[in-house]
């Protein structure tokens, strides 16, 4: 893994190449885009899939989304790094309305969290601590940037955060290995399990962090997307305010992944500010700043108007409603799974079925995920993707595509006081269950 | 340069940390973009600054382009990496009518040039070879990649390419220091020189890199405006076609750097794809994709219907007469300067006023650049920031920002037959005739 795999030319006219040390690059699309463009392929060709392999929020965008864009066509100059002033405004409201006061000069905007993360890595010192899954990317990006990767079990009752009994353990293991952890990735709600730690398990992972030294980069992707507003929510910049960075955008709860909207919030603060100020060095050589048009968007939306509220709560019942429905589909099938919490995802393990699994040739996660695409037309993403053990049975299901194909299905669902009962949901919801039900059958 | 400077946290409770080879992060923002930040702030408190510092085309946007952009602002799927099959088709034809025959699958988009040749630049094996001066981020995207640079001086008649007399000897001592350099990066027509290297010249220059083994990142971001379009233009891409990726964008030729629409084009054939395949996988960790609605507009552009191909042409008109208009202005101050030939760039030299310049303590590129911004308003960016000699009296003027404040006055300016001639022009041209004659006078 230290080795930088480039693109070696075949012509050899040179002296024999040098592998530099630092980056190494990932070995292909990130493999939730990559599946995205596969099935696309085969959905075009008429084929029956059952898509739920993206994470990407099947909802239309907000018609005052559309207006605001629209408006600010003209926008085309490059502008600050970090985003305009507007938009930096909007997004220290939109921290400090959710318990974290924030001033306009600890934002940055990116285009996407993705490149929020990304530069941030590079800009902080040290390997970085993962929970066990976590998101495709985080690792991919950690050694992109030349860092390591330690992988920390999350706790049996959510994921998104390592399990805080094992963590610090996990971390001196790391060290002795000749590691230098000095980060961990939190996700809550997270993405893959679909589940939220409670503040408990925040405070106590928190703890560990701070003991050993590590910053805590908190992906709060979701955190617009918590199924029931009353459950608590502690982010770890409310425990650790001079350690942590928060990243997020608003690709998961306004809809807007292809707009490419991301936002990092920095410590206030001397090191703080010498933090955003890396990360903005980076991002100036990198991508310079988020489309003009896009941050009066985002300058918009992060204010937070009423029709936006209205539209994130709508949203975030919807990603319930059928989250749940598909969690209750997958416990039918045999499955164990961690109920949902926040975001749009359940991640179900088949352990249970082992044993008719394996008869029909299903052994790890990488045969599961083929399985259920070739047989049943059913698309997910295996566990090992999320890093977490290739061997296990585990899957992740992104239930946020099962809205509708089209807008007008989707703004059904949307205003539906029950959207599983639509046809077209529980069209969907009938398949998935047909075909885990003949998965997990012996005569399946 | 090899030590990775990363932002340390100011708590140091676990053990010492140890430095990670590879990256090297940028010491700042972007220069270009770090002065225009200032300056606004400057500006819009009131100060009377003649802006030339920023490479920035200060025309609107087509009204044809906003309207794309509003009709497309449904469009917020991730889709694919590259981009989706009509951009990249369009892109292809874009190529095609520049005598590089180009298949859709040989494209890829980013958000900005800037970002496709990061990517490039970390996909690719060894060490950068860059022309002396060139554009501002190559060296940093070099050194952020872990990679070093080595910089050759370029022709005494034209910038954006390294003297093909000296390239292969340049070339050998990188060697001998221990470097390994494999790509040499090629900018035609160039910033910041604002010259154009004749075929001959890239020809040559393509000769030592085919002989020495590098890759030619051939950066055409400036290819649509140039001065005359009757003088031949030679891409790289048609003399080392196997070798040759080209990089090109929507942010100079159409006046859209703040919508952040960039490309590659690769090399046919089996290296080509897999070279595009290391990128894309770099994207998909970084930037996802270019965001969806300004894939449509790009799609509409490099289509180039009519009234795109004119506003092509009568902006490369303008860029033309108003760089020969400030290169009239500093030859008369007593600068040496290249006539300008594509882009909107003029690169004087006032070695010929050293002594005058150092009775003002003005003794390098960097106090010139303070002197000339504190002393006389006039911005501009001193051509140490192109990895030019700092003890040189060298400056890079971008002329596009002489068009006017306003939509209408730039407006003005695109239709006039001589839009030198016009009163915010003319005045923006006298106060900087007025400054250079001042700074040049020995009693100034």
């Amino acid at each position: 893994m230290s080795i930088t795999d480039t693109c070696m030319p075949p012509w050899r006219d040179g002296p024999a190449y040098r592998r530099a040390p630092g980056m190494v690059l990932p070995q292909g699309v990130s493999p939730n885009l990559a599946l995205d463009q596969h099935l696309s392929h085969r959905i075009a060709a008429g084929e029956r899939v059952v898509h739920l392999g993206l994470g990407e929020s099947r909802l239309p965008v907000h018609p005052a989304l559309i207006e605001r864009l629209a408006d600010a066509a003209p926008a085309h100059s490059y502008g600050p790094v970090a985003g305009g002033e507007t938009v930096l405004r909007a997004a220290a409201g939109y921290f400090t309305r959710r318990r974290l006061p924030t001033a306009p000069d600890q934002i940055a905007l990116a285009p996407g969290s993705k490149a929020a993360l990304f530069a941030l890595i590079a800009a902080l010192p040290g390997d970085v601590v993962l929970p066990r899954p976590c998101w495709v990317s985080y690792a991919a990006q950690t050694l992109l940037a030349g860092r390591r990767v330690t992988r920390v079990p999350v706790p049996a009752e959510c994921g998104g955060v390592p399990d805080p009994l094992v963590l610090r353990e996990n971390i001196l293991e790391a060290r002795r290995r000749g590691h230098d952890p000095r980060i961990v990735i939190l996700t809550v709600p997270d993405n893959p399990t679909g589940t939220m730690a409670a503040p408990e398990t925040v405070r106590r992972v928190c703890q560990v962090a701070e003991a050993e030294g590590l910053v805590v980069l908190s992906d709060e992707i979701y955190r617009d997307i918590r199924h029931d507003p009353a459950l608590p929510y502690l982010s770890a910049a409310e425990v650790l305010p001079d350690r942590t960075i928060v990243v997020t955008g608003l690709s998961k709860n306004l809809a807007l992944g292809g707009w490419r909207i991301g936002l990092a919030r920095f410590p206030a603060g001397e090191w703080g500010h010498r933090l955003r100020a890396k990360v903005l060095a980076i991002g100036s050589e990198v991508w310079s700043t988020v489309a003009a048009p896009m941050q009066e968007v985002a300058a918009y939306a992060l204010d937070e108007p009423p029709e936006i509220v209205d539209h994130l709560e709508s949203s975030a019942r919807l990603h319930g409603a059928v989250a749940v429905a598909v969690h209750r589909v997958v416990i039918a099938a045999g499955a164990r799974c961690n109920p949902p919490q926040g975001g749009f995802y359940v991640y179900p393990d088949l352990e249970p079925a082992r044993a008719i699994l394996a008869a029909k040739g299903i052994v790890n996660a990488s045969s599961l995920q083929s399985c259920l695409l070739d047989r049943w037309g059913i698309a997910v993403l295996g566990g090992h993707h999320f890093g977490d053990e290739p061997g296990s049975l585990r899957f992740r299901a992104a239930t946020s595509q099962l809205y509708g194909r089209t807008a007008d299905e989707q703004w059904d669902s949307l205003r539906a006081a029950d959207p599983t009962r639509l046809p077209h949901v529980a069209g969907q919801l009938a398949l998935l269950r047909d075909a885990l039900a003949a998965l997990t059958d012996e005569a399946g």
